[in-house]
């Protein structure tokens, strides 16, 4: 049963152009269509992804719009036909859908959904209109649940009810930064007990990644970073070394190399440059070696590979948010968080309100 | 017990130095030391690996040198210490050793060898010295098992024993070109039941790939090859179809994502070329799609990867061999051989005295 519907007026985060800072605004939120779901947000993350899209780093991104990706509130409203959630739910919205309906969602192997943006635009909701206007106009969404707003209307697919003892404020993160970097060692390098890791970039990813090794019993986890004054987080969420490139002479794949016999199990790179990556994936060893390419490299960018590093067996992987299929996978994630079985508390630094976001831009991009 | 030994004088086929055709010549024999075994070569493969040795592709060859590494014959006498095979044994042997003792080895999920060429000299036997001398030289050791003479000498771990029934003429493709092709299907793809394959290039490793993607029950092999004189093997072998790029305006992995929906579930690169790897890689799905790498690029080769393709998740992977643990697996694909699980000697096209060794080579490059 749909719940009523009238416009919520409250206040949002919105990019009006390119390269401007986020302008707060009062927005008019119109009720859920079918399907569809209206969340007051709690909380949420800012990702450099949010960053990228007001630089205008993504072609695909309507102006104006309201960013945010990484959120996670109460279910306030929700539309006809809407049946895995309730008003007063807490949810976890997440910009990869899980449609349950494509290709992809029915294959089990598969956390792709032909509904995310890299196959149609996620700017306007699936019906092609917007829910949100702000001075007589409208605004777009942004990958269908546009977080960086107090109230959002999003479809059905992309969020999951969570366990109402989650704290939103904290479990928000695992919508895209942490799910991403600790899947991808626990779902697509499959960490082994025992194993050695090497983890390029300490930012909030690759903490996460970090974590993911660790959950998954790696003996060895080595931190690469430049800047040294991530170690020592580094080091708390399980890293057992932490090395600076800027500190050998000889190129890191080398110093990896040694340091491990034959290279690492499995690497990672968590940065998003060509020279890391291919430095990551010369420093997994040349047989059962796996390195995961997590980072997001800027567009047009070209990684030279060496076809021998490959002659010898050793396999280069990319990752979607980690491998998980979202609205299955982050109930049981927010459990393992309430299980205390990883702790994404850590990779909080701080919490502002809505009204000094940009105040947040600034402290990510210090960071 | 070591059985006794004499130097034999045999006919092999002796590059002498770079850019030189082979020459038969007569050449003494040694009898094999501790823990080798010589071998009377029955038959034994041309592969294009050798015609690059003849070329000086691989710097680290030693002239003069016998070539040849896709050998089967029969044990003629062992060293001390021999305890896998007899006098009198059918065997095939490999250029991968297992010598069954280094930290490769003993991970069972690794097919390399640290006694490997990739990691140590196969130029000479273990002991730092050769077996063949021709006209009062030492003749150098390929791959520890120089398979382009009529007797040779090699370390215990570069060979396994095979059913007797074996006919050596056939299975001697087994251990290299036949495996690598196959296994790549098999074992580093893991290829499942109902799934679209895409091979590219039908030389007689790829036509391995396709049997190998039969074998795992593919639902459609798409065979890929600029000759189309060779479309009609590969669909004897399993193809289900050919196409060649030349007769398309777009590029082949807009063809195959095009013929797929979204791109096939295993791609494999069986030339070498830097644009085939790209290609191969872009004609695999965006999430679980898997590209192998099984071609041989020349020595300073770069291939340029757009970074996106790994951004929804694709696995870029190479091989060795196949993914074979060779003294393990080669006896057991012998008897596969034997139940016709696979139909390998399609893959001969002439069969030649070792006196025309040089007339196969001729034919190899006109190919």
């Amino acid at each position: 049963m749909a719940t009523s519907g009238k416009v919520i007026r409250c206040r949002a985060a919105v990019a009006w152009a390119v390269g401007k800072p986020l302008s707060l605004e009062e927005v008019e939120v119109a009720p859920p269509k079918a399907r569809e779901v209206r969340v007051k947000i709690v909380a949420t993350g800012i990702c450099r992804t949010d960053d990228h899209v007001l630089e205008g780093s993504f072609l695909d991104i309507d102006f104006p719009v309201i960013p945010g990706h990484e959120g996670a509130g109460i279910v306030e409203s929700i539309g006809e036909g809407v049946t895995s959630v309730k008003p007063g739910d807490k949810v976890i919205l997440f910009g990869l859908p899980q449609c349950g309906e494509c290709c992809f969602c029915k294959n089990p192997d598969s956390n792709y959904c032909l509904k995310s943006h890299l196959s149609v635009s996620q700017c306007l909701l699936p019906d092609k209109t917007s829910r949100f206007t702000c001075r007589g106009k409208q605004i777009h969404h942004f990958l269908w649940i546009s977080t960086f707003a107090e109230y959002t209307v999003v479809p059905e697919f992309t969020l999951a009810k969570i366990d109402a003892a989650a704290p939103l404020d904290k479990v928000c993160l695992l919508a895209c930064g942490f799910s991403t970097g600790y899947g991808a060692a626990i779902n697509t390098a499959k960490v082994k007990p025992g194993s050695t890791c090497a983890v390029f970039g300490l930012g909030g990813v690759g903490l996460s990644v970090v974590m993911g090794c660790k959950a998954a019993g790696a003996s060895r986890i080595i931190a690469v970073d430049v800047n040294k004054e991530k170690f020592a987080r580094a080091k708390e969420l399980g890293a057992t070394e932490c090395i600076s490139p800027g500190d050998f002479q000889k190129p890191v794949q080398e110093v990896l190399t040694e340091m491990t016999g034959y290279g690492v199990d499995y690497s990672f790179e968590v940065i998003g440059t060509a020279d890391t990556m291919v430095a990551a994936l010369a420093s997994c060893n040349m047989n059962t070696g796996v390195c995961v390419v997590v980072g997001e490299a800027p567009s047009g960018s070209v990684v030279p590979i060496d076809p021998l590093l490959f002659l010898s067996g050793r396999t280069y992987k990319g990752t979607l948010l980690g491998g998980w299929r979202m609205r299955d996978s982050i109930p049981k994630l927010v459990s393992s968080y309430l299980e205390k079985k990883f702790n994404s508390d850590l990779l909080i630094t701080h919490t502002l309100p809505i009204a000094k976001i940009n105040e947040g831009f600034e402290l990510l991009r210090a960071s």
